[in-house]
């Protein structure tokens, strides 16, 4: 479990790199903002996590994170016009989907199994450690934040942590299966969202004045 | 005294939970951004002074103040038409200076009991509480925030934390008169700010070049 | 050493607040802004690095750090046609990249010290003490952040943090001497760039689209 734990980081990570330098490079940034606003996308929400659960930094004890998270960003920045093909974009989009899923239930799990604030605050701290980095970056980079796009992005991810809190409180036989679903759901209805170019119905936004 | 405490945070965070929202709702936000908007600016501020301390975070022990903003932030959302009516929103507006006041006091007792950076570091950290949720909901939702609006409001709180600070180390003895009448005394300077519509003074404005 | 670094720190503050101000000033903001701003800008850098190292927080230790921001602030604010003058606010400027430089080797000679997440994490720290104060001040000012900005600042900052961690790693007979050129290097880069007013060269900026 561990071992798969480590290489979903991996993943995640590269992919919330890349689509979080794709976010900013349209603004004219340069290499080093580049490489700050990358590596915070990646690792933003979960430093964020383990600062409000007072446990260490994950990347104080594995600096892997941050090697791929600064070598994607240079990457990127440098194979800009690779990644914004729009075929490539949209698969880095999926990528990064996926990368949501899996930081939103593994940050709800750390959460869980440090006791911290049950049932409300694991549920929060997934959220926060799937958009946490990228809402630090748009307010470093000066670009409207996630909360304030209607995007259909952490919405699923919330359900997502929800359902899996659920089922570490009442089904607490089926956690890896719990986290598999919970991880494929958040996933599956963020890729419906890409796919259809699905966002928040009207209903549920207030008007503007 | 742990009694009235609880029942002061109550009513404090549902308080900024409904301004939180309303300060926000003319801008077409979701109801996802409502509830995550809403719930920082109620618990963000005292997030932020228990981060700074090194203390555990007050909503990882009692929970009940999450559930009370997100109720409050929900509400909001659907009765906005209520919350806005010019009556209502005034009756708010105090609502909301009472809550900054109990929240600065508390926020300066809690620095002064944990003997963290005495005598200034309690004062900042009052503030912080009061207005640390707001600062961050604004930063979020991409509005100006408090410290560039010249509205009459951080500058009571630090009046009043000062004050505490003051009894709190030369008479001990009045504590607990103290920090109500410090509360009373930021939430009265505060109440005649909107009711007189008072502003910071020119004279200590710098100059817009 | 001890007395070295605490004199160090002394300049670095005061040399943070007033630039920190200065940078404001031009946008109406009120004294007790400039109080809030000025504070961040010069204590905001290390009180992130210490929150991420999990360390007390520096100035809850040494209440001197505040009281010299608080006043630097103030006497900037009503001494702001004094600092305006372009002699004295090029000298500012250099004062302030004198800062950097010394805020930048003391927050990686921590995270070194406290072996936190070596080789990798000291860097980070570094520059987040270097720039992570005037980053707070700008987004709580609405103002462009320096991230954005392609301005010689980070960039010599990052690189001193990096020969400094490389000193410590196979030099550390060395620690002192290296600690001072790495100092002076990131101070002379920094030097150069106000001196010749250089900015990031084109080629490592992505086109605005």
């Amino acid at each position: 479990m561990a071992e798969i734990n480590f290489w979903i980081g991996i993943i995640a990570t590269m992919a919330f790199a890349v689509t979080g330098v794709l976010a900013i490079t349209d603004r004219g940034v340069d290499l080093f903002g580049v490489l700050v606003l990358g590596l915070i996308t990646a690792i933003g929400g979960g430093t964020i996590r383990d600062i409000i659960l007072e446990a260490p930094i994950f990347w104080s004890e594995n600096q892997v994170y941050v090697w791929l998270a600064l070598g994607a960003s240079v990457l990127t920045f440098f194979a800009e016009s690779f990644f914004t093909q729009p075929q490539i974009y949209r698969w880095m989009l999926y990528m990064d989907g996926f990368g949501a899923a899996l930081f939103a239930i593994q940050g709800a799990d750390k959460a869980w199994n440090m006791h911290f604030g049950l049932p409300l605050a694991p549920v929060i701290l997934g959220v926060v450690t799937a958009i946490g980095g990228g809402l630090l970056r748009d307010v470093l980079a000066g670009r409207k934040t996630l909360i304030m796009s209607h995007e259909l992005y952490a919405i699923p991810v919330s359900f997502g942590c929800i359902a899996y809190v659920l089922i570490l409180n009442f089904w607490p036989q089926y956690t890896l299966e719990g986290s598999v679903i919970c991880m494929l759901g958040i996933f599956g209805l963020r890729a419906a969202a890409i796919h259809w170019d699905l966002r928040v119905p009207k209903m549920f936004i207030s008007r503007t004045r």
